[in-house]
C-alpha cells in the first residue's frame, strides 16, 4: 500500500505546483482576484488524482493528463461556488465561500471565469477525439441536472432513496465518471470501455457522496474544513434523512426540530441504535463493489493503482 | 435598402424558428423552466444576423452558420441573464428579469446551463480548425473582463472616457467581434483577415454601447423594453456620465442627485444645452466609421450586405 500512498503524494505535489503555476493576469481585479482566492482551497484533489490513474492505466501523454486534471479540478470548483451561492454555505475547505469573502456578484463572475478557463485549458489539447469536448460538455450539463433536482427535492417532503442516488449519479457521479473516462478517450479506447469507466465512476461517485452525508453527521470538525450537521439544520433530503423519515417519520421530524446546529451527539445515537447509519454505509459500499466490479471487467485486478486509489476513497475519515 | 431589409427578416425569423425548436428536456423543471423562460425573450438577434452576414460572405455552410449564431445568441443570453443579477435589474426584453420570476439561484444555474449548452451546439459543428473554441472561450472570458471592469468602475468615482471604452471593448465588443471573425474562421480565412473582422466587431460594439447608454436616456420606454434613467439613478459610469461629470461636476452631481426616477426632462435638456448629447453621439459615429473603414480593407463595399446592416444599426431607434 505504501507505492500507492506514494505515488498519490507525488501526484498531489505536482498537480498544486501545475495549478499554483497557472497563468492568471493580475487585472481586473474583480475577477482574478476572487478567483486566485477560490484556488487557494486545499482541496483533497480526488478528481485530478483519478485522472492521473486512469491516465497512466491508458499511456496518454502527461502533459495532456495534467491538461485533464486542471480542467476537471477547476470545473469542480466552478460547481462549488456557483453552489455555495444557491445553498448559502458560509465554509468551504477551512475558508469563507467565495461570495462571503466577496459579495455574490464576484462570485457568480469568478465561477463563469473558472468555468471558462476549464474550456480553455481542453481547447488546448492538440490531438483530441471529436467527442472529447462533447462529451465534456454533456457531462456538465449533467451537473447542472444534478444540482437542479437537488433544489427540485427541497421543496418535497417525500422523495424516495431512488430518487437521491438519480440525482447523486448526475451532480456527484457526472464528473467522477469524466475523471475515468476523459483519458481513455484521448487514448482512443473503444466505446465499451468508456461506458464501463463512466458506469465505474458513477458508482464511485454515488458511493463517495453518501459518504460525505455520513460525514456530515458522523465526522471530525477539523478534518472536514467545515461546521457539521448543516444537512441536518437546512433538513436537507440526504440518504440519511430520507431513510430515518421514511421508518420512524415523527421521531426523525422532532430531533430535526430540536437540533441546535452544535450537539450532534443525539442525532448520532437515533442513526445507530435504530441501524439506519449501518443501511446507509452497506449502501455506499453496494456501490463501492459495483465500482470494482465494472473494473474488473477491464483488467484492472486489485493490484492495479486505480483500484488501490478507490479503496483509500472507501476507507477514508474526511 | 428593401432587400437587406427582407433579408433580415428572413434571417431573424430562420433563426427564432431554429432557436424555439431546440431540443430542450422537460426536466428537471427547476433547470429547463427558467431556460425556457430566458429563450422566450424577443431579443432584436442582432449577434445572430452579424454571424449570418458574415457567414453569406465568406460562403460558410448554412446549417454550420445556424449553430454558430445560436451559440453566440445563448452565450449573450446567458451574460444577460448573470448580468441581471449582478447590476439588480428587474426587466429585460418588456418581461421580468429571470432572477425576479424565479429567484437568484435558478437564474445562476440557468445561466450555467445556457453557456454549456452554447459550448455543446459548437462542439457539434464538424470540420472547424483547432483554434476555433479556443478563440471563442477567449472571447468569454474577455466579457468576463469587461464585466469585471464594470463592475470595478462602480466604485470610482473618476474614470476616463478611455477607460469606459476600454471596457466596452470588452464587454460589448469581443461578442460582436466573434460574431463577424468565427464565420471567417470556418472558412479558413487568413489570420489577416479575422484579426481586421475583429477590429470591425470590437469598433461596432463600442459604437453599439455608446448608443444604448444614449437610448437609456434619449429612448422611448415602450421600444426598449425597460424603464429608462436606471443608470442615471445607480450613477454608473457610463460615456454620459463621465463627460459630464468631467466638464460640470457640482451640475451633474446636483442632476443625479435630484432625480426622481421617472421624469428625464430635465436630464435631457442639461445634456443637450451643455452639447454632452452631441459629443457622446460624435464618439459613437467615430466608431461606426472606423468600423466601416476596416470592413472596406476586405473588400466590403457599400452595397454588401454586411455594411448596409451596420448602417441599419447606426440609424436604429432602440
Amino acid at each position: 500500500m505504501s507505492s500507492i500512498l506514494e505515488l498519490i503524494k507525488f501526484i498531489t505535489c505536482e498537480f498544486n505546483r501545475s495549478l499554483n503555476s497557472f497563468p492568471l493576469p493580475k487585472k481586473p481585479e474583480y475577477l482574478y482576484g476572487p478567483i486566485k482566492y477560490s484556488l487557494k482551497g486545499k482541496g483533497k484533489r480526488f478528481r485530478p488524482i483519478l485522472v492521473h490513474l486512469s491516465g497512466r492505466k491508458y499511456k496518454v501523454d502527461p502533459e495532456d493528463i495534467m491538461k485533464v486534471s486542471l480542467a476537471v479540478e477547476l470545473l469542480h470548483c466552478f460547481t462549488l461556488i456557483h453552489d455555495d451561492i444557491m445553498d448559502s454555505d458560509s465554509t468551504r475547505r477551512n475558508m469563507p465561500t467565495l461570495h462571503k469573502r466577496y459579495d455574490i456578484s464576484a462570485a457568480i463572475l469568478a465561477g463563469d471565469g473558472i468555468f471558462t478557463i476549464s474550456q480553455l485549458i481542453l481547447n488546448g489539447i492538440e490531438s483530441k477525439p471529436t467527442q472529447f469536448l462533447m462529451l465534456y460538455n454533456q457531462m456538465v450539463l449533467e451537473i447542472c441536472e444534478g444540482q437542479a433536482l437537488d433544489k427540485d427535492y427541497e421543496a418535497k417532503e417525500y422523495i424516495t432513496l431512488d430518487d437521491y442516488i438519480s440525482m447523486v449519479e448526475k451532480k456527484t457521479g457526472a464528473l467522477l465518471a469524466a475523471c475515468c473516462y476523459l483519458p481513455a478517450i484521448l487514448a482512443g479506447e473503444t466505446e465499451d470501455t468508456i461506458k464501463i469507466l463512466r458506469k465505474a465512476g458513477e458508482k464511485l461517485g454515488v458511493a463517495f457522496q453518501i459518504q460525505d452525508d455520513l460525514f456530515e453527521i458522523f465526522g471530525d470538525e477539523a478534518r472536514m474544513g467545515k461546521s457539521l450537521g448543516s444537512d441536518i439544520l437546512s433538513n436537507k433530503n440526504t440518504a440519511i434523512a430520507i431513510e430515518s423519515r421514511k421508518q420512524f417519520k415523527s421521531d426523525w421530524n422532532k430531533i430535526v426540530k430540536e437540533f441546535d446546529g452544535e450537539n450532534l451527539d443525539l442525532i448520532r445515537n437515533f442513526l445507530e441504535v435504530n441501524k439506519i447509519k449501518n443501511k446507509i454505509e452497506d449502501i455506499a459500499e453496494n456501490h463501492f463493489s459495483s465500482a470494482y466490479d465494472s473494473l474488473t471487467k477491464l483488467g484492472f485486478d486489485k493490484y492495479s493503482e486505480l483500484y488501490k486509489f478507490i479503496k483509500i476513497i472507501e476507507k477514508r475519515h474526511s
